[in-house]
């Protein structure tokens, strides 16, 4: 569907319900945020699915849109959902009864009855904001605080290389009717929490380098959470730092478990495969981006890493 | 002066040569070396006065237009430069003879024959793209580029508070023009160097808490550079790690100097006013975002600053 089609397909029905994906991110959760805003501003009835997994940060976002208990859709549209594999459990009732699917991903496996799905939006905020303007929708200040928040989070605040001419294009619109960028940016990229800032100066004072700097391996031990008082929420994106060192190809971080089990991420440079690594051990992901569990001690799970990290790189 | 007039005196001179400030970042660069090269297209003499202490990050985009030895310049032009305290060393002799500013610091002193200052400009980067229309100068890919890094080291990628529509706008049409955004994000954001990780470990590790954690100082001293390796390439954007910590209004960076003196840097929160506090030393800059000298050593620059921070916030 283009979005025109998609506009006077909304424009056609009411009562939707909108769904967000499992583990939601802020795009899924703020495009369909706005998107409910949008609708209710045409005069239509929109919720949200709950989306109980939704962390803090997203939370008060959300929360007032959910559906009340009872409430009886006309119209479900998914939001950022490539497959129904990534419902949550909640939604599991809507599998083969989405009616649109409103989607960025290029692997949207069409599992809904219409599917307006842009692999080229770096978020599904941009194809939210689309859909608003063909649809005559007010972009409140409201909705673009949410898409802005949707696009900021899917893009690293403009920094990945998903980022487009029509990305920044949208923000600067998204700014001009009253996004509060500055505001937004701090909550999502400029604040971090002390623990977040002691587990980070311990990790980092910790890193190990190993076949000539190509690998890097990041640590965080359960005594380290207990001396930061750091949660997981602190941990966010902290498998993101070992790669971003200049030469290193491999960034590994290894999190000690309290099963005595490690939760292994591997982020790699386009020469080295982060799936084939993982793979080894059960675990998977992408070329890049991937992960596993080794039951092991940390100082073990480190050497079987290394001795995988060789092979693959041969 | 307005834009289009600082465009018609361009128009009207040759032989220019831009200087750029003391301890220079990406946008005196940048902005510099796009000038530079958009004049050039239109068929003027223009170099750079050799920015001596500019870091590798951004030699390569500025060497090969600095004046060669013996240039005799007509038209002498500052780029992002707020007054003749900020000259490099080798520019002092054109204090008093420059003949314009190109400045987006509202702390700008008019120092020079002309000033066309845009205080509401996030960046310099933005004042010199404008000139550049203005001019009828061709935007190239690499001027593009150039503006590109010059708008981001100053936005922090858009993070910062000074990023306005306007931003956001004009990095979306650099972004047509060829600007290679996903790569320079990747060099400027997403690259760290090893000694520049060790340092921000120790940096890390040291960080005091003062005033009931409103209050963050981190410290950079000769030993730590000695110990890692870091050069003043490798603190890049450090100053703006002790204001992200969750509940500090002021964060403080004090880097200490080979002849005895320290370097400070202030970020605040808006309720805090970081020019004032420098301004108590003798520096100056941003009402967010300022900096100065303290000739004392490290121990006594921070009681002198903590004694000054609880004045301006009282």
């Amino acid at each position: 569907m283009t979005i025109r089609e998609a506009a006077a397909f909304l424009q056609a029905r009411n009562r939707f319900l909108l769904l967000t994906h499992a583990r939601p991110d802020g795009d899924t959760l703020a495009s369909a945020a706005a998107l409910a805003l949008g609708l209710r501003a045409l005069g239509k009835t929109a919720y949200l699915l709950p989306a109980l997994e939704a962390t803090w940060k997203y939370k008060g976002y959300v929360e007032p849109l959910y559906a009340p208990a009872g409430y009886a859709p006309e119209t479900v549209v998914s939001v950022d959902i490539a497959t129904e594999d990534l419902f949550p459990e909640n939604a599991a009732g809507y599998k083969g009864a989405v009616t649109l699917s409103l989607d960025h991903h290029g692997s949207n496996t069409f599992y809904a009855e219409n599917t307006c799905v842009f692999p080229d939006c770096a978020a599904c905020g941009q194809v939210i904001y689309d859909l608003l303007l063909a649809l005559g929708a007010p972009v409140t200040a409201e909705i673009a605080s949410l898409l802005y928040i949707a696009i900021t989070t899917d893009t690293g605040c403009f920094q990945y290389a998903n980022t487009t001419e029509d990305t920044l294009r949208i923000a600067a619109n998204l700014v001009a009717c009253g996004a509060e960028n500055a505001k937004l940016n701090k909550i999502f990229f400029r604040t971090k929490s002390r623990p977040r800032i002691e587990i980070e100066g311990l990790a980092l004072a910790g890193m190990e380098f190993h076949a000539n700097g190509k690998v890097a391996i990041v640590t965080i031990t359960l005594k380290m959470l207990a001396r930061t008082g750091a949660d997981a929420g602190d941990l966010d994106d902290i498998a993101s730092i070992p790669n971003q060192i200049e030469g290193v190809q491999v960034g590994i971080t290894v999190k000690e478990q309290t099963d005595g089990s490690c939760k292994i991420s591997v982020r790699t440079s386009p020469e080295v495969n982060a799936n084939a690594i993982c793979a080894a051990f059960g675990g998977g992901g992408h070329a890049m981006a991937a992960g596993c569990t080794i039951s092991a001690p940390v100082e073990q799970a480190k050497q079987l890493l290394l001795g995988t990290v060789r092979e693959v790189c041969q």
